[in-house]
């Protein structure tokens, strides 16, 4: 199989026009670029138009370095915010966990196999647990012991440590503290995994919750994190099926299996830019 | 394929104790019964167990309608709480609907293939909508229309007309009114779907609402009606897939699907002798 | 909600090049059409490259009757096979059954809630047994029973009907024949359902199959028919999980509903035009 | 929570006849041990009655390293085969790998959490590549090259390598080698991950010939070993949506999400001794 070439990526979204589709094509046609992948998606209620293009550098006659600047003129007239992304590039990640090791190992053991597109630079923990781990991986771990008093202080030098290591995306792979609104000012991408199928059983213990409630299904949620607990954008869900045989151990065991699955996704899924965010949703074209 | 002989079905819970798997099937045992489906649970956190056991009546000693009365004196002394049923009786049904007719036709067209082991005989419904449709499958329809003021009065002329008929038990295929908590008085098991994985989405519009969330997921749950508005014991559940490209009447359309699956296969658990309620949960022996 | 306004849908594929989603999203750009829905994919493998594009003739420069010649040679300089479809248009469907009633009843009640875009005008069998189904729904029932002898007359008045009668898509809803080859001359389009997730269990008496083996799922498969029994394009699949409590009769139970939904879930996205066949595969634009 | 006593668990079949449940909860009952799960299928076609039990050893009459004695007349007199097996045992294992390594970091994973109900004591491959893996994870590795000459002998070593460390249980975590017929004469008992949901799909490649198929599921199938290549007994199966956006590396990637976990499931399934082999299938008492 030969290695395919590298490609850009535009995902946009604008307020919904007549020739939003012509523009963005001709402009990559007219610089002689070939679309190799092409979605596109019109909210109709909130007359909000949301595209992603991918076309080949390959015989492109912008040069990398000038494309974003090129563009810019054409989305300002549509009105559109955009980003455009190249295929060879690496993000850098930090994986935040607590003591629970299932999605840690899980997202490390992807790096190892190479099937993360990007870099997972740090791993981040109130704990020192799961340092042992971080180590057999060789991925430096740093602990920030988290208490009430400490909160702020600690979240602050989490901060300069991701932006000294130009941390793009924040994993929050079974991490047990809720971060503080501040967090969120420093415009950091951050995804948890919620132990539950989302909008049933938010915040804690679902499991326990689950079986109380004698549901025949469980689930799990990937979402981007905001300030409001467990109501940010979802990114991927996934269910599994419970009976009364399964004891809540039973369901936290199973539930280890969709919570390692459905992160991972998110996470590919964020990495090959295939998701866009929109309002509270998130338009996932794959 | 040989017309299967029939069978007699016990259902029971009980304090946990030793013995208790003995004590019963030395019952069906001594009096010469072949059990051919056995199944049984225990509860540690409630100290509760749960069993159905299947026989053959065919070779069984005891003459079928003494049976109840043989087995009571056992039961008593576990202080087990018990029903026995036999696989040739044929309960009857009452299907409640309002306007939407796709778990309506669903139901009548199990009926219609021999697929219910039981008798649908009378649909009421608050509005005259799908009357054609009960007649096209030879049903009887009697029409009540609710409102506020006449809400208490019809639902006693209901449930005349449901004793009146032997029926025993109501599903609720979308009817879209909230029985009162006198009905529930009557002893009557009603079955209700509702279109949404609850507990997530409880009450009213849940596809909007699902929608609105951006979840990935969508689904409809099946349960036992209790005076607390979809709390009851959940049957069954089931879950579809959607995602941004789905409006509210795709997840409407593909929620149909889910809901009158589910409701049927939660009316079939229950007449099959395969549910147990407990507390606010259910056993389903399948 | 208003009424959706008439689009017209163009479903497409060709030799991929550059400039094709520039030059089909000019076409309808300069004659004033708004883009509502765009899907596209490209197989690199085979270098073909499809696309499914609808757009709003309200405001559309183009008569909607001239539209396909307009287009015509836009396609034709693509080297372009490609249909053109609006979505008020009612196709006319003609089932096909032998004795099994689920998946007709179920279509015939999708038609009577109004959930199928296009019209269920004949039922055709070669046994009379679900005559009373179709005259119930007030469809027109014709009988034709087969035999090796006949077969081929048969078919060919078969086709005479389906002809007098516009139908544009047999749907075969357990139709426990075997179309002879002179059949697919007449370029007639034929949806099956297949009991099994095809490949596992071609041809006849997949779940006693299934249950031989011990299967832990089992599935139903809507295909496009071809010459090549159980060979053809695959439309849409589903499966659901079975185990060792489930008899060959609890399988045929299960198999019925997913039978049922898969064939409809076919139905539905060929009528929306969102199934583009190509080779022996099929694109579907959900 | 406190720590669950041990338990003793009889997995048996039969040829069914009347009072099997009777004798055998009597022969706990008698001896003082109370039953905490139950579980029993008859296989009315093949004439066999299987059951699992699993009682508390507190409280028990007989001394542990009794029970199997002292329970024999019992199973011969009911022509059982069965095996007793206690909940604190630890069984050994060795994983079988060539090099693909997801499977193997899920499996070692599950082992570092605690998770899986016996010791992973061995990895064996055929190449070097997984090496630095295994010792990551603190597990002797050992290196059998294979070749069409060297099969039969380095077979032998391998046997031997098991038999000295007393494993239990081979897992072929994406082992990509054949074992021959003489292996299976050891008694050794060995699981296999094949990805496909078979029957579909045996032999090589089953992701491109998926993806040549245009199948719109693919899944992944955990079974017993057996001289015949893909046939022996099914454990687990778990399938994934694809549909024509999914190339062949992505149904690779998606699979292998699928692979790992049906293959720790069955695993799982096996360890709890919660897998009853039978004919050419398996009743999965879960």
């Amino acid at each position: 199989m030969p290695k395919p070439s590298v490609r850009a990526v535009l995902l946009a979204c604008a307020p919904d026009q007549r020739g939003l589709v012509a523009k963005l094509s001709h402009f990559i046609y007219t610089h002689g670029g070939n679309i190799v992948d092409a979605d596109q998606h019109t909210d109709h209620e909130a007359g909000i138009f949301a595209t992603r293009l991918e076309w080949e550098l390959d015989g492109f006659l912008l040069p990398r370095e000038t494309i974003r600047d090129r563009f810019a003129p054409v989305g300002d007239a549509l009105r559109m915010q955009w980003s455009i992304h190249f295929t060879d590039e690496r993000p850098r990640l930090a994986i935040w966990v607590s003591k629970q090791e299932h999605c840690l190992i899980d997202l490390l053991g992807r790096q190892r196999s190479g099937d993360i597109r990007g870099s997972i630079d740090l791993v981040i923990s109130n704990h020192q647990t799961l340092q042992p781990i971080a180590e057999q991986f060789q991925v430096a771990f740093h602990h920030f012991p988290i208490d009430t008093a400490s909160k702020h202080s600690q979240e602050e030098k989490e901060l300069q440590l991701l932006r000294a290591h130009n941390i793009e995306l924040v994993v929050l792979a079974k991490y047990m503290q809720i971060l503080s609104p501040d967090f969120f000012k420093s415009g950091m991408q951050v995804i948890n995994i919620h132990h539950s199928f989302l909008p049933a059983f938010p915040g804690a213990q679902p499991y326990h919750r689950a079986f109380t409630r004698g549901v025949k299904i469980i689930g799990a949620t990937a979402h981007y994190v905001t300030q409001d607990l467990d109501e940010g954008p979802i990114i991927d869900q996934d269910v599994s099926r419970v009976s009364h045989r399964d004891s809540v151990e039973d369901m936290v065991r199973k539930g280890k299996d969709l919570e390692k699955i459905v992160l991972a996704r998110a996470v590919y899924l964020h990495l090959e830019r295939r998701v866009l965010i929109y309002g509270n949703k998130t338009i996932v074209f794959d």
